[in-house]
Formats: C-alpha cells, sequence, structure tokens
C-alpha cells in the first residue's frame, strides 16, 4: 500500500526546537544575581531537566494524578531549591522562575525553518509542554505554529501511543499523513510504532558539551536532518 | 477590586472572524455548476446553519453522544441534500463539501485587524468548531492566531459555562485577564456571567440583507466596536 502525503509535521519542542539548557542556565544565573545566590546554574537546569521523566512516570503510573508540565516542574523546582540551599525566594519569584520554561529560547534555524516548512505543510507543537507554556513559548521566541497541540489536552504524555494518535485524529489525519520532527530517537521510535512517518533533527548541543547525544543517521525514520533548514530542503519546502 | 489586565482575546469565529453564508453560498455555486443541481444555495446556506444549534442542543441534553462540529455539519448536510433533492453526489464529494466550513472566508477586516491586536494580546480562538477546522481555516484565510480554543476540547459547547473558564485555565489566565470579542450578544453574556471581558462587533452582514440584527451599542460590555480594526484603535494596537 502507497504512503499517502504528508499534510501536517508535529513538532518536539524541548530540545528539538528550543534551547532548553542554555535558557535555563541564563534565567538562573539572572535571577543568582539579583538574590545574590551562589549557585552552580548549570547543574541547577541539568537536574531541573532530570527530574522531568521521573516525574511523568509517576502521572502515567498513578502516582501522581493528572498534573500539567507546569504543576510538575513546579514540584521539581521546590525539591531542587531545598536541595541547592536557595531559601530567599518570594513566592511570586519562584513562579516567576519556573515560567523560564514559558521564555526557551530557540536555536538558531528554527524560526527560519518552521517559516519554510509552514509554507507547504501544517506545522504545529506536539510537546509534553501545556498549552500556556507553548503558547507563551511561541509568542516569546516567534516561532510561527499553525495549532498547538499538547500533552495536556489528550491526558497523556509522550511516549504513550495516546498521545500521538490523538494528535493525528485531532487534525482529521491518518496517522501516515503526520510526521514528527524530534531530536530524540526514543520519541520518533514511539510515533513510528504508531503509523505516524518521522524526521529525526541533531541537536549536538542539547545537554551541554559534556554530553555526547546519539546523532548518527537511523535508516528506521523517514528522514535524517542536521537542522530544520536541512529538513526544509530535503522536504522541497 | 480593581479588573486586571487583558492579557488574551478570545474570539467567537463563524460569523464574527469570517463570513459562514457568503462563503457556503460560494461554495455551493461552484458544486452545483459541476453537478448541474438547480438548487437554492442561500436558502441551503441559512438552512446548513440553522440546523446548527438544535444540533449542539442534542449534544448538550445527551440525545447525542460528544460529536465535533464537522459531524453535526454531516448529520445536518445529509438531512439538506434529501430535503433539497440532491441525489447525485458521491461520498468524496459530501465530504469535500461538508469541509466548505474549513475554507470560509475571512471579513475584510479580519486578518489585518488581527495581526494588530498580536502585537499586544495574545489572540486565539474561542469557537464551537472543532481544532482541525479552525486550524485549516487559518491557514486558508491567513488568521495569524497565537493558538486554536475550541469547544472541542472541553466537550462542552459555548455558551455552557465550561467553555469560557476551561478556556482561561488553559491560558493560565483568569477570567478576567480574558476578553471575548463576539458578534453575538448571547455569547457575550454568557462569558460575562463566567467574569470575562467583552467586546461587541457588528457584523451587519452576517445573516445576509434582509435580516437585521442587532447592532446597538451595549453598556454591558467593555467595548462596542464596528470592526476589528475600530477594535485595535480602542485597544490602543
Amino acid at each position: 500500500m502507497k504512503n499517502p502525503q504528508v499534510r501536517a509535521l508535529v513538532f518536539d519542542v524541548f530540545g528539538t526546537v528550543v534551547d532548553w539548557r542554555g535558557s535555563l542556565i541564563r534565567e538562573g544565573r539572572a535571577l543568582g544575581a539579583k538574590k545574590r545566590l551562589d549557585v552552580d546554574w548549570t547543574a541547577f537546569a541539568d537536574a531541573w531537566r532530570a527530574g522531568y521523566q521521573p516525574a511523568m512516570h509517576k502521572v502515567r503510573t498513578g502516582k501522581l494524578p493528572w498534573m500539567n508540565i507546569d504543576a510538575l516542574h513546579r514540584l521539581i523546582l521546590d525539591e531542587l531549591l531545598d536541595q541547592f540551599a536557595i531559601h530567599n525566594l518570594k513566592e511570586a519569584e519562584k513562579d516567576q522562575f519556573n515560567r523560564a520554561w514559558h521564555r526557551l529560547s530557540a536555536w538558531p534555524d528554527s524560526v527560519r525553518g518552521l517559516k519554510r516548512l509552514k509554507k507547504k505543510f501544517l506545522i504545529s507543537t506536539l510537546s509534553n509542554g501545556n498549552v500556556s507554556l507553548l503558547t507563551n513559548m511561541a509568542k516569546n521566541a516567534g516561532l510561527p505554529w499553525d495549532c498547538v497541540l499538547s500533552a495536556e489536552l489528550f491526558h497523556h504524555y509522550k511516549p504513550d501511543p495516546e498521545s500521538y494518535l490523538d494528535a493525528a485524529k485531532m487534525l482529521d489525519l491518518k496517522p501516515a499523513e503526520v510526521m514528527l520532527v524530534a531530536a530524540h530517537k526514543d520519541d520518533l521510535r514511539a510515533a513510528k510504532r504508531c503509523g505516524l512517518r518521522t524526521a529525526f533533527v541533531r541537536r549536538p548541543k542539547e545537554r551541554g558539551p559534556q554530553v555526547k547525544p546519539d546523532l548518527t543517521a537511523d535508516r528506521v525514520f523517514n528522514y535524517n536532518s542536521d537542522d530544520f533548514l536541512d529538513l526544509a530542503d530535503q522536504l522541497g519546502a
């Protein structure tokens, strides 16, 4: 059976579209300067992100009720403030810092690449980030989404199959008409098992200079690309 | 208590942003020419729209299970094809005609007005139309939404209170930080009862030259405007 034409590209966001690590370190340093904190903000950013998978796992297994990512980020943040001995933040300052995730910066090619891809495809987020986070981020970073889809709408975090299948359904498309674009191979493999097409994007700097992610091209994905401009070239967009 | 600043404008869509009637008549005539149909497409368009409130009421009262607007439009369409004695459409043609609602044209001021309003506010749909309908419409008509919110996400059609309150919650805003923009006073009154701000927009041509809608300014709304450009002027956007 011939594969149908791809109509929509749905994007993983944290790490694929935006540089969460560089942005969090920058926000941490600004907060540290203001509040006279002596903190290793690189370690803090990595610890914040490291708390993310276990927190979603607790939701997935029912140890926590459904919570959106803002709420999970805040749970992790409260633990980290304790661990890093940061005790002088007011509630409004904690809330403002938690929303650093709403202000993450795009990778240098993201906006230009998305604008090109948008001419040929419907482009949407498909992120575990909540709708308000993704919407505020897009407005802040100039990301030109046609639509903002989130695990929050389906009450299933990626890589649960429902997150991919419900997204295709909400776009009124067959899974094979939708292609996930992501820098994370586990995300892509889960999408592929649900019948979506897949495009891997290399983001060598996502986890900083010390961590070398697996950047090898993989034939199981429909596309392997260096960034969104390269992907646009390959897709003729 | 002082009202908080408005952060987001959420828009009714059918009639407020797009001209459903003119668009449906145009699509009907094109179909009629192709299929050699002798049909009063103005009456057809009005009948299609007239079926909309009763169909949503059946969902609201449990006579129909939850269905999105594409599905409700199709139920109504199938009845109308019978009533108007149109028997020569293939399934693909019916489906294509049902998606005329995905291709509705914007009022002349909509795109320019939205672009101005977007500079100062988060702008989103808040429509009974489903997500794919609204997303395809935006792409087709160039509507620059920051976010696509729909009754489909909340499984409550406007004017159910949940539709307004869940929209504010999903944007992570207080109801009073959100303003509904609509051409329909019942929609605005329901939003106001939920604590949202309200902006009335006059759309004198929505129901055609024979129907004179109530266009009088109403002091219960925060703004009364002639179109989106006038609203942008009044909001300093």
